[in-house]
């Protein structure tokens, strides 16, 4: 996979932060791949970038038109097709990570195969997998897993592989879903793989690798999601772990589009995560945990942190706040 | 979905009874939906039918033509393809397990669209599911689980539907896998469906029901298959069963195609399952242990089942040598 950059990122009419995740993650992590953003007349929310029209991205240079927002039901409306179309007039192709394939839309295929661009779907894997074996494999693998969907796995993957780069360290992020993807340029969506082939799928993301070398594998879903949990187990079993890092978000009322289901405790989802992977290293451990306390004061959030760590003994950070400096040092 | 029978199994040239697998199922629980045989020369295995070629299926009125064989490395062989030419030729349907899509295959393709033909591939589901809820349901469900692949799930799952409906209880059986459907003639594959609908797949599968209904779910993989648990996962979440059964092959020396891998203890996959099953139902019972005793003796199986009650407080039978009738009694 190699994504036309640099981006204009295209968030359409959204109204709920959530559901630009995937602009604001390239926003925030590939600042220098993201020209800015363009929104319709309705849209309330804003990745921090310069806002332009499509016409002024193209005259900076943008050559990825990334449409950077969710969309509720699978289908596009009209008006988002326009700006699609009108992207692909003035010489971009087109970086979807929606379920539904471009390529689907009668009209964007005829336009992009008469301009000759590129309709690119990333979280459709275009590879052939191989079911998994579990046969170990050399290099160390870190993996972040949840309490939840959403709760800043990705972000905290990234704190570290960054961290770890930093300090000179051999270490490489592998991303697993689409937001991660724009980052990193490159991954599986894990989510939209065969599942007879979800642990293959993640053998082959994140291979033997020098003794000294770490992957920094990005987590999807929680074990304790009723949706989403046969994506988690095939991703801890592919990733073959050494280390596991808990993500949680402080104060969410419920597990995400699951109203009434409360969240699992930190130590249900440590018992779980530790039990499953060892299924394929029985050696792995967690190191810490890492809280998304934006919903609380800078106090507040201190205070939680140092609840967990006495209560777990591992160190606790919110990454976007504190940094990941405890966890990396727990990495040795 | 639909599946034209009475059906013609063709077995290749097969020398591995369990890569007959399919065949093997359609011939012991659907034997009135079942012709005979067809193999090639060089086969050595048989599912009990009797014998005949593909003329002699069409005249005694077979309508599905079945490929009944596992195919190692995804790739059928030119002698396979000439059959199935013959086959359409021959006024029958074909009706396809394999990862692999007939439609993919260029000449079977031409054929079938000449004759009129259907080429079904019942491992590729045809419906855009829903990503699970977990939310309760209404009827009763029974899982079966397994330490491993290939263990009985099935056999095990279809003898207690047979069994409940034998005594005028209100059951069905739910198929999720190829040989499943083959017997039911309807149900989803669940190791085709793309992961992130996994369980909704199976919500779907068995929907909300009178409460005196059963469903009999067969189970798929194990959640120590390092290939497979994801799929297995998935299902139990989506199942959300009331009862479920454990499932062994004895004597079996490492885990499905993966030399070296010892298969866990029962006692470990009870507690993996129970654990992961109460996110959907924390009311969740084991009722019981089916255990494949063919590599043993009569007496050995009937003291190894003892062993494992006395062991555990759960009835333990072989459904083919001792039926399921404690099993039966277990779910009340």
């Amino acid at each position: 996979m190699n994504l036309p950059s640099p981006y204009l990122l295209f968030i359409g009419q959204a109204t709920d932060p959530l559901s630009i995740k995937m602009a604001k993650s390239a926003a925030d992590w590939s600042p220098e791949k993201c020209i800015g953003e363009f929104s319709l007349p309705g849209c309330s929310v804003t990745t921090g970038l310069p806002s332009m029209s499509i016409q002024e991205g193209a005259q900076q240079g943008a050559k990825g038109f990334v449409l950077g927002f969710a969309n509720s039901g699978g289908v596009l409306d009209t008006s988002l097709i326009d700006s699609i179309i009108e992207a692909l007039e003035a010489g971009m192709d087109i970086i979807n990570g929606l379920h539904d394939k471009l390529t689907d839309i009668p009209e964007v295929a005829a336009k992009a195969a008469e301009l000759g661009r590129q309709l690119i779907d990333i979280r459709h894997p275009t590879t052939r997998f191989k079911t998994g074996t579990g046969v170990p494999r050399s290099g160390k693998r870190l993996l972040t897993v949840g309490t939840d969907c959403s709760v800043g796995k990705m972000y905290t993957t990234l704190s570290l592989a960054r961290a770890l780069q930093a300090k000179g360290a051999n270490a490489t992020f592998r991303a697993t879903g689409q937001s991660g993807i724009l980052v990193a340029g490159e991954g599986v969506a894990v989510d939209c793989v065969i599942s007879d082939f979800i642990s293959g799928a993640v053998e082959a993301l994140c291979p033997a690798n020098s003794e000294d070398h770490w992957d920094l594998v990005e987590g999807q879903g929680s074990l304790f999601h009723p949706a989403f949990a046969g994506v988690s187990m095939g991703l801890l079993h592919g990733a073959q772990p050494d280390a596991l890092v808990i993500c949680h978000a402080l104060n969410r009322a419920h597990m995400r589009a699951i109203p009434g289901r409360p969240l699992p405790s930190l130590e249900q989802v440590i018992n779980m995560n530790l039990n499953a992977a060892r299924v394929t290293n029985p050696a792995v451990k967690i190191i810490g945990v890492s809280v998304n306390t934006s919903s609380v004061s800078d106090v507040e959030a201190l205070t939680y942190c140092k609840d967990v760590t006495e209560r777990l003994g591992l160190p606790c950070v919110d990454p976007i706040r504190h940094g990941v400096g405890p966890l990396v040092e727990a990495l040795g």
